[in-house]
């Protein structure tokens, strides 16, 4: 899954913040890594600071354009430092992991994008990605590093991805089906428009309060069963009861 | 309460990862950076890879021993590249962040330890911490840069502060109490046993699967209201009924 997300730096200008990116990124399990125009050519300086992710490094593949980056991605996601000055969707690290674990299980290409050094990505770069992952940093000083900014979006695609494979499969039996729920409402509806709580010409809030506890919950299969279980008996005791 | 929280790094050998990693502090808004023991003190080259944030190298505390470095702290939580080959107490950094908080809202001054680029901490140093940071890093290449990991345990310290920023403080009459909610548990197993739904001899495992469902969903004091109406309405009709 990892493997579908590639990771691109758009312009480098100094080869020791690729050679960290690619430690960075491998020590998260990903692999990709596109290179747009760097300014340097990694060499031996990266080399050192890839450390043990020199494969990386060695396979990073060489771009003119981000356009090209992008080509076979569905999904992109552009980093930027500024917090909403493009009316574009913004995600946090976090989120930005969780959508790209979302997408990839499904498939998807995706793409994370980082922009210069000095000046990150530009407003027509920002405008090529679905969504901005801004890095929740300390206003006074909210300049990371690449590499660090790769280290912490590479961090949460990790932690999201490990959440997914942690994730016990739900049985699609453990949960009811929105027509079991709807009927269950109906039934509890009825049950205390029989008991004189519910006046069915004022009904007021009381089916709306009790949906949204129990959609806060997400009942389970056995505790409706349960549930319809104690209308049931109840109802039996009921006035105009038609069991 | 950022300031409450110091970054600890022992017998740090490069002082280029002394600058990083207090670049990465500052970047995640922490400021106080204790070195024991450096093995090259930070001067023109962890400055110029601190950026800025020399203040917090300028600012950084000197210590022989890691014990003077952890002295006044209530809570100390130390990195770990193994995963649990002590028995200790394990945290993931997003856990780490939330316990650091947590305490830190109380007062409490907080110690986060990191080892040597090469080594790491040594069994005595882990020791003499409340839990172990562990970060879960690709088993196949885990060798994060010191400051790298600096970065992702400050993040999440930073991602757990804006947690709390953002929390709304919860009025206290928004929930009910203990009493009032064993009250209520009272009065619905009341109810149906008058309606035969609990059989008195053998009451099964319903009233435990309620309780399971009413404390995952957390109720309200409104919603409590609503349903000892419920009960109250429906008791009416029952026989036996004290009502």
């Amino acid at each position: 899954m990892l493997n579908q997300i590639r990771i691109v730096l758009v312009n480098t200008s100094d080869q020791r913040n690729i050679g960290s990116a690619a430690r960075a990124m491998k020590t998260m399990g990903l692999t990709e890594l596109v290179l747009v125009a760097p300014l340097e050519e990694p060499q031996g300086k990266a080399q050192a600071l890839a450390a043990g992710a020199t494969d990386v490094l060695a396979n990073a593949i060489r771009v003119d354009t981000l356009a090209e980056a992008l080509a076979d991605c569905s999904l992109v996601l552009a980093t930027s430092a500024r917090n909403r000055t493009l009316d574009w969707p913004q995600l946090t690290p976090r989120e930005a992991g969780e959508k790209a674990i979302q997408e990839g299980v499904q498939g998807a290409k995706i793409a994370i994008v980082f922009g210069r050094e000095a000046s990150g990505l530009t407003n027509e770069e920002l405008q090529q990605s679905n969504f901005h992952i801004h890095i929740p940093a300390n206003p006074d000083y909210s300049s990371l590093n690449l590499a660090m900014a790769v280290q912490t979006v590479s961090y949460e695609l990790r932690m999201a991805y490990l959440a997914a494979q942690e994730q016990a499969p739900v049985a699609a039996d453990e949960y009811p089906l929105h027509k079991e729920l709807e009927s269950f409402y109906e039934h509890f509806e009825q049950v205390l428009t029989k008991s004189g709580f519910i006046v069915r010409q004022h009904p007021g809030l009381v089916m709306t309060k009790l949906r949204r506890l129990f959609t806060r919950t997400r009942l389970e299969q056995n505790e409706l069963n349960i549930l319809r279980g104690v209308l049931a008996s109840l109802e039996k005791h009921l006035p105009n009861s038609k069991a």
